[in-house]
């Protein structure tokens, strides 16, 4: 394994003025607005080799190398967090190259890893949002990061790629923004919400607003609602890892603190695997945070803007061309779910690749086992990389 | 449609005394027990026209005609409990015959529909079992109906069938007591929890022991744990409905009341569904005893008592015969876990049927859709009982 690089967390803010206002999905105008971010690689002259990547649920910016830790989110920065999530995917010679390209991640708008979110102060009160943060949408999160973009001096990305909610967030940008993106990579997401999805999240959203700390999202001087957060990822949790992957792992005792549950006694492993799966996670995240994150994959629905009619969403993009990933074992973004994708592309004429992937792993295979990835990745990419540097050359020729 | 008979729940108490005692799995003695119980048809002379039904996970006693109240749990009885969970498979001329057939449904040990549960008065205090009442067992539940039993003087049953948890009953009690069933039918179960399933029932228990009022289950004299049973229940409905079926039903009004969340507001219709789904279910049911029958789920492996292995389990069976019913869009007990059980039946040379019904409506379609069922459980009864009568006439001429 090569010596990871340390990488430092950037911090972008806007919308400090009202006359710079940041006008939300909902009509509201909000702001000041900080935004986490890291690259890697060097932008080119022309600035067209940018490759936007949009972290999953519960990622952050840090998608690669080593970050000891992020200025304001240093109680949530675990171990766990300090390696890039997507670390085997970027670099030197990987599926996203930084000797060729210039990689950029970003922290959701709403997020608790050093973007604006319920956590960070509101200056007109000089007290954390709490409750009173926004209801911010996918849209809202690819708006803010277009302005992170303009401020690079970005007009046209190479790539946009996320996986999961992150792969939501590109067909966001692609279809809102047809013409500053080239090469569309969604990895086991899809073009709205499931009715599944929707069950399980408002699941997850009723277990956090109904623990006893939670009072309506103003718990920042007190107890965290750390019970209901755990049931909440506990209900998500099931449907990004295989069954099977599961059970392998749960082998081992079955371990219950004092005060983990009140009264009942762990008897399977599955249970003592599930719950420390829960305690992990309320160590390095925020309820409220969660929340707006699970609201804007609730309320996720890209056909919403056009009728309902996916086909005419993805008529603008006939220049774009899109790369889309299925996990076989996928019971979170089903490969139905992709199908239904490919299906409005070709109906709207956009020039596709549609590849499912064979994976015991279920759904987090796009996180764990990038040989299954990088070498389309890799290729698509370098054609849209020479598709372009032919055209520039082509118009270097005309001059 | 024929007018519903009015049935009467009757009760049963034993245990009485401490040489009477009913000695639970954990080995604890626990009494006196009552069962709530129904009858259908009349039991014959020789009494061997008996077949035993086991409700599911929240069923009741109370499985064909018009029950307009259960003494003792009468804040319970809702309407929706008044008319028989099967209603339409038992009566004259029905797939439990009852110009035929004797059939008895039982209300589990540790239920809330007047068997003895964590409601009913511990005589030790003079007020709720509540957080005491102990953890019972499936083999804990078979037990106590095979005391009913041998108090109505039934030796051998015709057959014993049941769906869901009530399947798990089914083959607790064929297996545990092989000499006393001829007929052994569980429709979309299996010999034991899966991990699937297990995941589920933690996340319901974890909701519910969270839940602000729940104080370890002694809440009888305040407000009870409603929101995390709601989310208890909304949790299973998922496994229970087909999602197909889930969104056809939720096609309608968003409802939600000012009460009903802290914060969230309803956008999607299936979230307004799933409550309503929730506070349907609270209105009708008590959180101790829907905790107690999750433990019992949560704990069954019939392979447990046998060194881990079906097949030995079932080797004292075969002269029983076995009806096993698949559901091929079942979400809770899937396919596969019939499959097993039947490769069980196999290896230990016990007659079987295996039947997959093919229904868009997931695991309830059992309690749903007796055309499915009805012509399979009339044949295989009929068959039976013409062998229980041939065996006598037989055993009349050896006279």
């Amino acid at each position: 394994m090569r010596a990871l690089p340390t990488v430092e967390t950037q911090f972008f803010t806007f919308a400090k003025s009202p006359e710079d206002a940041f006008v939300l999905e909902s009509g509201d105008r909000f702001g000041p607005i900080t935004l986490a971010y890291e690259t890697w690689g060097e932008l080119n002259a022309d600035r067209s080799n940018a490759i936007l990547l949009f972290h999953a649920l519960t990622g952050s910016q840090h998608a690669a190398g080593f970050n000891p830790a992020v200025q304001g989110c240093e109680d949530l920065w675990t171990e766990e967090c300090q390696i890039g999530w997507w670390n085997d995917f970027i670099g030197p010679g990987c599926a996203l190259d930084t000797d060729r390209y210039f990689v950029i991640c970003i922290n959701y708008l709403g997020g608790c890893y050093g973007s604006t979110g319920p956590r960070s102060i509101n200056p007109a009160t000089g007290r954390p949002y709490g409750g009173a943060f926004p209801t911010v949408t996918v849209r809202d999160t690819v708006d803010a990061q277009m302005r992170l973009l303009d401020h690079l001096g970005i007009q046209c990305l190479l790539a946009a790629v996320g996986g999961s909610l992150g792969g939501m967030m590109v067909l966001e940008l692609a279809t809102r923004y047809p013409e500053r993106v080239r090469c569309v990579i969604p990895l086991a997401a899809g073009h709205h919400a499931t009715t599944l999805q929707r069950l399980h999240n408002f699941e997850a959203i009723f277990a956090i607003e109904e623990d006893r700390n939670y009072n309506y999202g103003d718990y920042y001087d007190g107890d965290p609602p750390r019970m209901g957060l755990m049931l909440a990822r506990m209900i998500a949790h099931k449907t990004f890892v295989h069954v099977d992957v599961m059970e392998e792992r749960a082998r081992g005792e079955i371990v219950q603190a004092e005060d983990d549950l009140k009264g009942y006694r762990l008897r399977h492993q599955i249970e003592s695997y599930m719950l420390h799966q829960g305690k992990k996670f309320v160590q390095r995240f925020d309820a409220n945070a969660y929340l707006r994150i699970l609201y804007m994959w609730q309320n996720f629905d890209l056909r919403a803007r056009f009728n309902g009619d996916a086909v005419e969403a993805f008529k603008p993009c006939r220049h774009q061309r899109y790369l889309v990933f299925s996990i076989d074992s996928d019971v979170c973004f089903w490969p139905e779910e992709q199908e239904e994708l490919c299906q409005a592309l070709k109906m709207a004429d956009v020039p596709y690749q549609h590849i499912t992937v064979h994976s015991d792993k279920g759904h987090d295979s796009f996180l764990l086992e990038p040989r299954f990835y990088a070498p389309y990745l890799s290729y698509v990419l370098d054609e849209t990389w020479r598709e372009i540097q032919a055209g520039q050359a082509a118009g270097d020729r005309a001059k």
